[in-house]
């Protein structure tokens, strides 16, 4: 990469400790030194987060948002605080700023904000003066003025869209893997590192189970075009990126297997098939807050449809309660519910210009004699709920079939 | 008391885990239940910053001073989000602000920076909305706009700022202690707690040994006439207020003994005896932040003068090389220095009105054969510096000498 602006953000395993730290400082002074500007997004150390969220509930049954989002914001003060000295102790001049004082602004939902601006002066400033900048991730200031935090895979978002508002070249996400894989290694020994992945790929593999990079950094990064590397703060290799289709390149047909098991499957059999009975459902669910994912539903026979759908499972109780009032109030015939469940999906922007990869895919899996309970399909992701036992079976039968192991 | 606002301060010590932060909380509950509006300053956790501080020295020889404020002020803002949701748990609404957000302004010194302005409105709003008001003690941010902090004693002076901007009615500083005694109870079992002491001899006591109450708070509480009362929060009795003298009520001779065995003497021997020497002397050693204490000047003899003072032993090695640079610049005899002493001192607004305390002073360390290195004396103070293994005996025949232990 030509020298100009990179953003580089350091999830809690990278910084888990002052050694790791350390090390974490002289790669970032290395990237100064090779001639770019250099802003860093860091998250609390190691289980930090994890350790607050204990105290908080040692003093407290049901603590309140805003006071859990100003505690748990303390964590990043700490790491980046930390990050700087030995930065500085390397000789580079650096300087931190948290969420508030780079100007991260979001909306007032504690504990899941959303960033509605960034007034990035003070940052370009601090750049302009030839710091290295470090900027608390996961973590901003509300429009009124209170402190939050961006929920699940915050400091991700953080990086991004600092990079977006900063014009940066390239955001770098430091991780405990080395990349994005055509499948989890842990299940899938061969599976092998991309080398790059679009945008939207990228998004369907964090929405199918690919823990890489969390889903609102993805759709972040690509409705602002920022070019995302993903990498390994262990060994320092290049990894993987995630960036726009480039068309002149030919397209892998499939990217990677993804698989999850954290949803259960749910059943509202034997509904009246009319109009507005699925928004009457979901918007049900909707409202408290039960997370759907998949949604199947059935053709109808006489006029009685069944309507199934995906959620996970720690909503289970949430949702089992919804669905005994839907059945009575729709007049429905029943329900039925299975945790026992698991998805696996085939993602590749391939699919797209290459029909039959579903076909493919369920004979695969007929030929290993797994059943498919439910499907989903989307332009360029296929994805079945299969039982839980047979997941990692059928994530290994597909590595193979679509020889995702070779280049 | 009668209802009005109250300001209460908590220490380390006395939020050090969930447990005293749950006491803590049904304290100020109480308080608030009585009908006060209250607002709360509250240290970091037990040993919090200890921990911090280690933690900056694994990744930095000298950690910049502007990081090392970031770093340490995540300490209170973990203590104060904890202590608002013990508060809530009970049942009053809290909100807790860090020191930028309660518009407590410093100049830019890190590490021991001046509260410059105090803008109070988000306070005061919170505060008109029936909250209790819970704010980070030691921390503030800088006229430059980056974070600060208030440096050794910082979240009294945060407490009594908070009482005096607010025109509370009353300043509660919860210690580990449950007042100000005549003397170091450790040192002096008879010592006697007070009721009540003026500023000055507060202001005095702390200059001269008596650790509750950082210097500088009580001069804030001076300047803006805020009534303090210093008191235990795990006894929580009453304990010492201090407040303006009141001129109407007899007041006892002698308030205390102070003792104090942190600092070392210094002597610069021989020195010509013309005017300025002194000056060059002290602004040398005020240039390179050597904290002077008790000054002395010896008559002259041959027109060659003694300097002799006190500095902290934390010092030494410092003042040493400025000593020495001297004697060769003034062309003085020599020097030399000693860091096996102590400082003893009587403390009593009423010495004013009282001739010879001084002398009963000298008299009662000549009856113990306790020889006297260097005495200075304020209009209600005498101090006397003597051998460092004689301190707890000359506290003790002291305190008996003057009655202390009597009302």
């Amino acid at each position: 990469m030509a020298s100009g602006l990179v953003v580089q953000k350091f999830g809690g395993s990278s910084v888990a400790d002052p050694e790791r730290i350390r090390a974490v400082a002289e790669h970032i002074v290395r990237t100064r030194r090779q001639g770019h500007d250099v802003v860093v997004v860091v998250s609390a150390m190691g289980k930090t987060t994890d350790d607050l969220l204990r105290l908080a509930h040692d003093v407290s049954q049901a603590p309140p948002a805003r006071e859990l989002d100003m505690l748990l914001t303390s964590g990043e003060r700490i790491s980046m605080a930390l990050l700087c000295m030995a930065i500085v102790e390397l000789g580079e001049p650096a300087i931190s700023f948290t969420g508030s004082q780079a100007g991260i602004v979001t909306d007032t939902t504690h504990g899941k904000a959303k960033i509605i601006e960034i007034r990035a002066d003070r940052l370009r400033e601090a750049i302009a003066a030839g710091n290295v900048v470090v900027v608390a991730g996961f973590q901003g200031v509300s429009t009124s003025s209170a402190i939050t935090t961006l929920g699940r895979g915050g400091s991700d978002t953080t990086a991004v869209a600092l990079a977006a508002a900063l014009k940066a070249d390239a955001c770098e996400i430091y991780t405990d893997v080395s990349g994005v894989f055509t499948a989890d290694p842990r299940v899938e020994p061969a599976a092998r590192r991309l080398a790059r992945v679009s945008y939207d790929e990228m998004l369907e593999m964090s929405a199918t189970g690919g823990r890489v990079l969390a889903l609102r950094s993805v759709e972040f990064a690509r409705n602002h075009g920022v070019p995302v590397h993903v990498r390994s703060s262990f060994t320092w290799e290049p990894g993987t990126w995630v960036q726009d289709e480039e068309p002149s390149m030919e397209q892998a047909i499939i990217s990677g297997v993804t698989h999850d098991t954290s949803e259960a499957k749910f059943t509202i059999e034997g509904v009246p098939d009319h109009p507005g009975i699925a928004a009457r459902v979901f918007r049900s669910l909707a409202e408290r807050s039960v997370n759907v994912d998949m949604i199947v539903q059935n053709v109808s026979t006489n006029d009685l449809a069944d309507i199934s759908f995906t959620a996970p499972k720690a909503d289970l109780t949430e949702a089992l309660g919804i669905i005994d009032a839907l059945v009575v109030e729709l007049q429905a015939r029943g329900s039925r519910h299975d945790a026992a469940i698991g998805r696996v999906s085939l993602v590749g922007a391939g699919m797209k210009t290459h029909p039959g990869v579903a076909a493919k895919m369920f004979e695969v899996l007929a030929a290993e004699d797994i059943n498919i309970e439910m499907i989903s399909t989307s332009t360029i992701r296929v994805s079945c709920v299969v039982h839980e036992d047979n997941v990692e079976r059928a994530v290994r039968a597909l590595h193979a079939a679509f020889e995702l192991a070779e280049v």
